[in-house]
């Protein structure tokens, strides 16, 4: 998913160097959707018959098909046309938020081929049992995957907290502390699924590192490369991608948007520190300053003009707009993209939102009119994302995968 | 000055092939500081007979020298030394703040050769005569540079404000809106100079990442490459450094870290905004709320612990804290580096900086004692990082201004 590849250096050994080119064939098509071998040839910098070897063993292995169908977008003959496989390897993405769970199977292309979604209330439950019920879901939709013949090679988690080495070092809205999130949901997912079933690797990710880069492979971002990506779930996430590239930070940690401090002597976070973001942009502050019980109530009673609901998003909306200045001040991105339930609530939290940012980034580069800040897509969901980045380990070594 | 370094690829043209390589080994002589040409052919992946070659050429137009002095640090037979010529091509840095000038010459080596400051009080003052004041004193450095046989071949303009494309957006505390420093200072400079020296090409930037490049060149960071840098003088400059690479942002404009609001109804900033980090942590506002007149003064107090002084002192700290947890929970940096004003004042003002990040950083991982906080070295100056981004010009194509 990153471009431009170029064709293995010539010091590699043979195998290491069919590898390598079978692996940029098959991101070439990848990124492509659909494109020919020609094409591919062209974009990659080897001899056609080099292409066609490759293509060749790519088809055998099961990891592209191609069509008899013409291709008419490309100079010069057209070929059959080269696609990623619909079945065969696949990724598992599973998000485990505060309140549901969501799993997805992307196939090579990306598609997101099954998805299921539902209610998990997972504040201050014992994460053996958010993962246990989590993994009951992943079991359930790798069934329905399998009967369509994919067949997931490992699975995404992402979770709400600070990650690191399959451990989460803190989820402040779980109230998880040192969690070994990989082992338990691997352990849970084995149990749950039927006896003899292969083992899937697990790995543990922050899911709005997850929802940016969902967004950036998924979304509707018109060419935008770097982006602060604002999650608004129980809590806040953040995640900031510079030309196409994840900030992951020295310690895995970076992107902790919701716990920037807007009032020094604010309300107590969970985090333990005062005057966090997530303390009056966060799901839960906002319900409760506007005395609502769900989002739909407050998403009704704002389009109803009720004052409590209005006011409590319009201070919603100035405080995210107080972060989001001093992180646009820092990192001066291209735009700021707002996910999870902010999209829905733009009308009534975005003018307050832009006007801070107007009025305190330094540069003058945020009026209200310039579009810096936006919805995001809606279409590209964490659980794809997290299934995608599986699916990125199939693409990056086919042979280890594919037949 | 990054590495590593790689020789050219083969397709390149023999001439291109041949410039890339003369900057390659110039470059590992720069980064080394004194080597031989085995070690050189080792580091770049080169022939001992082509660095051989290419050291000639640059011996021949004097961008390296060489010595009979032996060199035990490598295995193997020793060779004479080469150095970095320390005449000829250079840089020339010129730094103006809001109350002071610096201009420094660097040689290829990135040693200051020569130096001069002076106190200038730029705010409110018309640009082109602050410009004019700092090219009179640059005028005066280039001719004790020519006495030394230093040719300095351009000019890196350090600046408080926002810079791009040789124009300052705006510099709050100068009170300068979109001046183009560019032209103005190149004019004052040829008018400066004596009749018919040549025009030295100006580039502008902003003070505080060239602080940053400074302290990541020349400083003590101990292998040190993600890092904010924070420089305190009348304002509050931030830059942000990944990787050993200066995070500029899309329109230049990255780093803004005085701008962060860390009170969102505080008071009134020079940038429009209310609340910023400079009006509680720049040196005017700690100043203003130790009454003290000067910086002297102030370290005077503070170290007879005089209680409106530590008062001040705390505060500022404390506010400084704050906004750098905010930086730190964005940007998972491996530390923080304190310079201009902070060094000196960090008896005082270090703690309650350190208590608010121990309290506010979520990963848990900046407790006072872990050393993340830090001062800068002190030795590297502003002026020293703009006159050595100008060699790196020499260094990037050597053939361009040698011999």
């Amino acid at each position: 998913m990153n471009s431009p590849h170029q064709p293995a250096e010539p010091k590699a050994d043979k195998a290491g160097v069919r590898r390598h080119n079978l692996s940029l064939v098959l991101r070439t098509v990848h990124e492509a959707g659909e494109t020919t071998r020609a094409a591919v040839a062209a974009r990659v910098g080897l001899t056609r018959a080099a292409v066609s070897s490759l293509t060749e063993q790519l088809l055998e292995r099961g990891l592209l098909v191609e069509s008899g169908k013409t291709f008419s977008g490309q100079a010069g003959r057209p070929g059959t046309v080269l696609t990623p496989a619909p079945t065969g390897p696949a990724g598992l993405g599973v998000e485990i938020n505060v309140d549901y769970v969501s799993v997805c199977v992307a196939d090579l292309a990306g598609a997101d081929r099954v998805r299921r979604s539902e209610p998990l209330e997972a504040r201050d439950r014992a994460p053996a049992e958010v993962l246990g019920r989590a993994a009951a879901l992943a079991a359930a939709v790798l069934a329905e995957a399998a009967a369509r013949d994919l067949r997931p090679i490992g699975v995404r988690l992402a979770l709400p907290g600070l990650v690191s080495g399959g451990t989460v070092r803190q989820a402040p809205n779980l109230g998880w502390n040192r969690v070994d999130a990989d082992a338990l949901f691997g352990a849970a997912l084995a149990a749950a699924r039927p006896p003899g079933a292969p083992a899937l690797p697990v790995a543990s990710d922050n899911e709005a590192n997850i929802a940016a880069l969902a967004e950036l492979w998924f979304g509707a971002l018109d060419g935008i490369r770097s982006f602060l990506h604002v999650t608004g779930e129980i809590g806040v996430g953040g995640a900031i991608v510079l030309d196409g590239r994840l900030l992951r930070g020295a310690h895995g940690y970076a992107g902790e948007l919701g716990h920037l401090t807007v009032a020094p002597d604010g309300p107590r976070c969970r985090c333990g520190a005062h005057g966090c973001l997530e303390r009056y942009a966060g799901q839960s502050a906002l319900l409760r300053a506007a005395g609502a019980r769900s989002l739909d109530t407050l998403a009704e009673r704002a389009a109803a003009a009720e004052p409590r609901t209005l006011a409590a998003l319009d201070e919603a909306g100035r405080m995210l707009g107080v972060a989001l200045a001093g992180a646009v001040n820092l990192l001066d991105p291209q735009a700021v993209v707002l996910g999870g339930i902010y999209p829905r609530l733009m009308p009534w939290l975005g003018p307050a939102a832009g006007a801070e940012l107007a009025d305190r980034v330094v540069s003058g580069l945020w009026p209200p009119d310039a579009g810096r800040l936006r919805p995001s897509s809606g279409t590209a969901t964490t659980a794809r994302g997290a299934a995608a980045l599986v699916v990125r380990d199939v693409l990056a070594d086919p042979l280890a995968y594919g037949g």
